[in-house]
């Protein structure tokens, strides 16, 4: 398995802080939002004498209320269509496995979760993949790039909506565009779905599910901890109604026994928690998005496209390679004793070259920090030895 | 991945129950046994505001804590040579993906445990094993009869001691034959031993880590599930002193981000419990293991070897098929209303033709509840369609 860009990082951050200096973790998806306090209530409370195994699709009261939220979104489905897993990584690992035969391909538009990778190399599949483009916002290329890809091995099409990395949010159109290819080649379509209440233009969030005709072929990963700021719980879950699959990810979910009872305990109190928490998150995620982009493309040389969803945007900044200018940055450079914690944008693409002038910034800090961050990054573009001069797009 | 004959009794134990039936589980390795109150008092009082992701090797202080309660076993190993797993089988599964490649081979002694095929399955390995006989104790088989297996895609051998299903504990010469032909072939040595607290004959537990000569070759699988009664956190370990395996291990690790945080601190906490809390367990099932087997051997007919270790016995009955007779069991046969859930062995063993009279029984319930599952086993044999009458050796 390939060593991924940002954790070959993860060593000179550690250098970094022994020496005193500061670090800004802009490169993971780690909220600072608190967790829900009723999830927080609900483990002080556990008055169990055993923590016992829960059963292998999940605790059932937590997956009734599951059905019931998901409802909220209008997506229609029943409790036995819910399979809890630990967290969404172990969801997209069972889809992959239950769905996919070594050397099966699947299909994603990239930049992507850079894990789907790792997860589609367990089950022995192949990721084919076609970039979007900075300029073009990381719109959905075109359907046709798509359909050229396709052979008789490929089995599934993935995506992540609201995107992670990008924040881009597909549209209708897209969406159906989607579909239809599924359809025609009655493809799996995987959905990562997870950043759900994290759209920012006021544009419908479509589930994969509201797609009409495919029902028997979507795959919803889900997961709570971007949501509830849970990330360390693990609780996450596959969703669909194709039994045949269902069958297929509880063998895989019967052979790991069971998804963790505390984290699970804590989900489904987080499910009751008032509208009021998610609306306080989202509302400061709209400040910090506004704050971040606008304060990005006001550095010389740098641009970002507006993110509609999630809490990432991915930036190109005027550097010869973001791989080295990550490092450097931990390794060579500091503004006040303090630096940045970038995740080069190498590592969500396969296809060689794309990525290098693009990074991955997550906006999971106060304005005020992300205020420190985008000053240090201005400043280190006006020292860095690899930058790069042409024309701001 | 092949269901596993026990998962298709489920829904017959269901069904039994649904029906007012009591059914008593002797099926699954879940003990009725406290979690240590301290586990239970650390989850009580977390005041973090955010439930963060830990690191993916685990959190330190308590894989500093695992260190120390390892080297009171005379496992001597660093703090980095311990990476946290969600429970044991991800350990195996991480073990057998980082070591093995599509089509290697691993040797396991049989009876084993089922779901060491299902972790092999997804890492495109193949399991070879060789049978051992209830006759003989379930003894470790001539280390001749597994060299003869050994083929170049031979990888590793695989363990666990003391043993689910049948309880054995490996002499030191049994471990001393297997160390070598693990040195002569270098293969890796998977060893699972979440059991050891449970050896009760006097003889000493004899880990994997403590064979001179194969330290770069061991892969220790450990959990806290059995021995702190804590299944449903899903907190295990693998420990190798191979710095190339846990490269390997630890992409996979960083793939799934992280083991679950809650489970963490339950655990860490259960390592500063009382040596009371263990040696109330150990007692409580020596006794249950002398009050079953001793029933189980009263039976006409009915025949267990004296188990060593773990909390399981595998006994023969005097049955025409064991995966009818305990589904029978299940959906015919009531004593008083009640039933019991028995594990067919048939599912512990990959030679075909093997188990089909055995069972495997987890005494994880008090006396008093073996008691009657006794009753109702010896009452159910007398009145078994497919019975089967011979000596009784």
């Amino acid at each position: 398995m390939p060593d991924s860009p940002i954790r070959k990082l993860v060593p000179l951050a550690n250098k970094a802080k022994e020496m005193g200096r500061k670090v800004y973790h802009l490169n993971i998806g780690q909220p600072d939002l608190p967790t829900p306090q009723r999830a927080l209530d609900a483990i002080r409370s556990i008055d169990r004498k055993i923590l016992e195994y829960s059963p292998s699709e999940g605790v059932l009261s937590f997956r009734q209320k599951l059905a019931k939220y998901y409802h909220k979104f209008k997506i229609d489905v029943d409790v036995e269509d819910i399979i809890v897993t630990a967290g969404g990584s172990e969801a997209v690992t069972f889809a992959f496995m239950s769905c996919l035969d070594p050397g099966d391909e699947i299909i994603v538009p990239e930049p992507a979760y850079a894990n789907y990778e790792a997860f589609a190399i367990v089950a022995g599949a192949v990721i084919k993949s076609i970039p979007a483009k900075i300029e073009e916002g990381f719109a959905l290329p075109s359907i046709e790039e798509f359909e050229k890809l396709i052979t008789p091995k490929t089995k599934g099409f993935m995506i992540c909506n609201p995107n992670n990395p990008t924040g881009y949010l597909y549209t209708q159109s897209e969406m159906n565009e989607i579909r239809d290819l599924v359809k025609k080649y009655d493809l799996y379509l995987f959905s990562d779905e997870v950043y759900r209440e994290f759209c920012y233009t006021g544009a419908p969030y479509i589930s994969a599910f509201h797609l009409e005709g495919i029902e028997q072929n979507v795959i919803l990963i889900d997961s709570v901890s971007k949501r509830y700021s849970e990330c360390g719980i693990r609780v996450g879950a596959l969703i669909t109604k194709n039994k045949e699959v269902r069958r297929n990810v509880m063998k895989f979910c019967q052979a790991r026994l069971s998804p963790p009872l505390i984290g699970q305990i804590a989900a489904e109190a987080s499910l009751e928690e008032t509208e009021t928490y998610l609306m306080d998150s989202y509302n400061e995620y709209v400040e910090r998005r506004k704050f971040l982009i606008d304060g990005l493309n006001r550095i010389d040389g740098v641009y970002s496209p507006i993110p509609m969803g999630a809490f990432y945007t991915v930036a190109r900044l005027p550097v010869d390679d973001s791989d080295k200018f990550c490092a450097w940055l931990l390794e060579e450079f500091q503004y006040e004793n303090e630096t940045i914690f970038l995740a080069p944008a190498t590592g969500f693409y396969t296809t060689p070259g794309y990525g290098k002038d693009e990074v991955r910034i997550a906006y999971v800090l106060k304005k005020k920090e992300l205020g420190k961050a985008l000053k240090i990054l201005e400043e280190a573009l006006k020292v860095y030895p690899g930058r790069k001069y042409r024309n701001h797009e």
